[in-house]
């Protein structure tokens, strides 16, 4: 069930049988010369959607699309929050959907650079409660796609080499089997780009000219991309169903 | 040209030729008891993706998904940022975008509740440059999709009763024209909804207690919905390029 | 009622009648060539007190005479909160009188530029109520003083042409009846002013060099000021009794 | 000269002979029994706008007359902002007169409880610049009418005993100068209040039924309270004036 | 017991016992030529550690450090929060205590220029409680050591010139008296440091080049510091007792 | 070369000479029935002030003693910043010692808790600098001590079983060998404490309730604390001149 193309009556009565959503949540930005500015968002969107199909009873918010990406604002296209907001907002999220009585949340993370803030986050959330001696009537819960059980293993025998940290070939796949039609060609050189650390806009531009960190996303295509996702949907499944019947103390 | 669908240097080698980009933008909230709870942020994308598939040249940003819906928190599936939360968001949408080059921006939207906020939001964004004796390098715009010129007329023609102002014909129309396969109807009464003031959430829900204001949301069909959009669209070029175009003072 | 010309137990007793105040709102800055720099604070304050000594069971508050006049900030003497500010302000006075028993707080407010953020706070107010299933202990109204009923058509009766947007003859008319010996007068063209968008203050200079828009203040004068004075009082009376007698759901 | 009643084209000739602007700040809270509601910001607009008749090249702003109350909000009509909130509104009261030229900002307050936030404030005002190496344009300056050369001592000569903390006879004979039509009586007993800590609003009234700490206001009469305004006025002027001719180092 | 150097199974048994805890706080900021950059955070941490080794039941929170010494800045090594970052940090220090059961919170201060900034915040923690009828499990104290009875008309007698205001003989010597290793001596005239206000960093420097004011830490020694720290235990130790047993109303 | 105890001319002097700072950071938090309160910022705070014995030209910074620890607040002596509280303090000490011309601002950080906060932090500050185009003045660096080349395998060989996650055997003994008079013992069990995710704070308590997570720490001694101590001493040297020399691009 996708929250966005439900009426709230059909959301009403579902809440009667599951007390679980699971909301896919990226990022907009540079994700180097070939892929979409979207693909951090679009792949967590692509595996929620594409479970929601396979088992309907999933229930599915709609995407949170904009992330923590200031280091890639020296590439046009990128859409950052400032980590402050990025929290603020995440939390009106978690408010909302707590108030309709969901009682776990899942967040299906699609870009590394969310991680610090989301986690950040949820320790602000929970603060409120842990300085009050009460118990949230929720529990968080973030995993990044590819850490779901099996798929970095796959992504990793799928490319062997040139996996790289940012605009790797895995997630320029899972966009391509997608939206075939979107799929880009460039000359890039190095064929495998640099590793090193991340910081400002522009020390990154520096380090990383095109965009990449440490990949060769040439590697990808559709069919590869087809097989992550195919992967990833059981995978999902059984980790949303464990954090929904998780017993808690 | 829709920037999530597009690589960076792709955005990098429009920005030669406009400076302009548009931001579909709305909420994720109830719509009585047929209409869609992503509605008010299907509707701005569905608008601004078609026009973009008239006219290629036009740049549209990532939508926008979660407005200001606190009124509507009594009903399931709505998801709402507080005002603040909102402007903060909108702030660093503008700044990403204003530091890429975009110097026309214009937010084309799908909720009246929004309304207030983005406009408070624009005079926090002006505010910090008018403190400062300095010019902001960018202009703000906000357009509500049915303001577009002779839209509102063609759905008063279209539904000359029972338009009302909550999950109205006209927006419903919107979405059976995009996803027909997510038509729903439901017995209600009466035909047309009450109208009232709007406050809080349980005062809402109180006075309204199907989520419809004034509507009679059932005279929706998708063939009304596409003439809606069709009008919409040179609507929405028009009035973009009068934007773009404006010249400052 | 004045709150601030009485005491306490005053305000005590009066809460055991009455649960309504008036607080009138406005903003300080430049009202063009000739328009007192209080003009949007004193008008709402003029008003109300008026009403007041018609009618002594009306509760007012002090007068918040500071509000959002960014795009003001140009032009000496103005003063302006930035809405974020206007925004915190604006819910400690409501946290405050709500404390003491208010029930219904209707805001007089004399300033266009503040509709926004004001709606925007009611909102951010609501919001601690709608995310936790919980009503409010009161209920928050806004009301302009020209649109208070039959005042706007006075206006409009009593200036057909040159009335404008900011600086109009109306408002000027009603501080100089209030103020006759702080009558300013000064040449200016072209007679009425031109109109066009409000962003930020130097864009605003630009565009309205003296201040005014779209108006022509040289038609007020103090009888004329009197005349909507006496058409706001009753009218004012009314439409707080009306909000002081309606019925919650 | 009074900023409210003035225009900007005034303000703007005035600030090519002055750059000394004076706040009247203060508070509106119970001021005991007999004392009126808006004692801590009338007392300080009564002293500047006087001092402005005496001296037409005083330049006085609009009055800041909501100050930190929230020791007093357990008596009706208080109202109070959060220190938070003070802070951000000073601050742009600030930076809009700095905007305009104003390098010298003297507030003249009125109420003790404001003096830390106040001076807190300042300290978050510097440093934005003391952290960036930069000098501010502008001086800031906190002075409460009371410790205006020369007015506590006449004070406690007028008043000998019972003079106190919080509704003093002091200011309420200076608000009675003002508007004699407002004197209130009342019984209260004891004749001299108690005194202790301040701390929240419930503490606060249970240590001081009444409201008063440590005073006897029925000493106050009219006549002193001129006494008070007569000694104020050239001490503020002197105030002022030696703030505007201090040289920088 | 140092709550630091203790476990918490020993801190929930003390809490049978007391339920006052005891914070030194203070600042890291530059004491002219000669005085240690953590002079204000090691003199109240010095004398609470003393006080704590003569009556063990004293409970001692680990030190607040870094306090608000904007006015520093322009001097190397000083360490400042704004006064909106220490007012946060400060409310989730008291509200970790509160946690916990302590009910009796005691700042030890160490430096002047956090006074306000600590007084606001202990107005914003009340208000909290003020704006909802309600009562704090808690009470904030705030004292200087040199405030502590006897402790200042010692340092005056052992420094009867040149004592002054900041970079004080007083408080060098307590840190000389518990580290005289790192004794520092340096030639600097005039002998006694100007007075004068404070405001921005540059401005500090500019009237205070060494930092000092009004002071000669010259005549400061280890002896005499210990001096002061013998004065100061007993003091701290009856003061806390006193703040312990006070009842509430 | 420690700050607090050096005078602002000896910093000034030494700044000709390093551009690098280290900062130690950690937490003050329950550590299991026999650990110190303040294990987390003790032990940073004792490998950086030893490694400054070895080389004094290490600058040290005082110890930035309160992190995030909302988990461990239903165990007394707990004190905890919310995220957002540690976020505008780390943003103001940054601010603080770049002011003064420090380059490389390394944070050895004592507490896993921290890291998610902390570098959301960093992303914070560099954002500012992200969005105008521009490169921020200093480099920021996060390094936990038992991540120091060599310590995380030296903890493993000294402690093969029962290290765990919270109140560790390596970090206990680490303050043993720096306060032998304050080692403490307990029963408790089961000998290796479970593991499990962590929430809120009711949450953590009922999942761990001695506080332990994964660890046996009775297996430190003072002799084992010290080869750890030993051999972070140089780690931490290296680290930090392989930060200072590193060459931006």
């Amino acid at each position: 069930m996708l929250i966005h193309l439900s009426s709230w009556p059909e959301i009403d009565a579902r809440l009667k049988q599951t007390k679980t959503v699971v909301i896919p949540i990226g990022s907009n930005e540079q994700h180097g010369p070939t892929g979409l500015l979207g693909t951090d968002w679009l792949c967590p969107e692509i595996i929620a959607h594409a479970a929601e199909k396979t088992d309907e009873s999933l229930v599915v918010a709609p995407t949170f699309n904009i992330g923590m990406a200031q280091h890639h604002l020296a590439f046009a296209g990128t859409i950052s929050l400032r980590p402050s907001t990025f929290m603020a907002a995440i939390t009106d999220w978690v408010s909302s959907l707590s108030r309709h009585g969901f009682e776990r949340i899942y967040f299906l993370n699609g870009h590394g650079g969310n991680v610090a803030t989301i986690e950040a986050t949820f320790s602000e959330i929970y603060a409120e409660w842990s300085f009050v001696e009460d118990r949230p009537p929720f529990v968080l819960k973030l995993r990044n796609w590819w850490d779901l059980p099996g798929v970095m293993g796959l992504c990793n025998s799928l490319f062997p080499t040139g996996h790289g940290m940012h605009a790797t070939p895995s997630e320029i796949a899972v966009t391509q089997a997608a939206y075939p039609e979107r799929i880009k060609t460039a000359d890039y050189s190095p064929q495998i780009a640099p590793n090193g650390p991340i910081r400002d806009a522009l020390d990154y531009r520096a380090r990383f000219p095109d965009g990449r960190i440490g990949s060769d996303p040439a590697q990808a295509n559709p069919e590869k991309g087809q097989k992550i996702i195919d992967a990833a949907i059981p995978a999902l499944l059984r980790d949303v169903a464990g954090f929904s019947n998780e017993t808690l103390p």
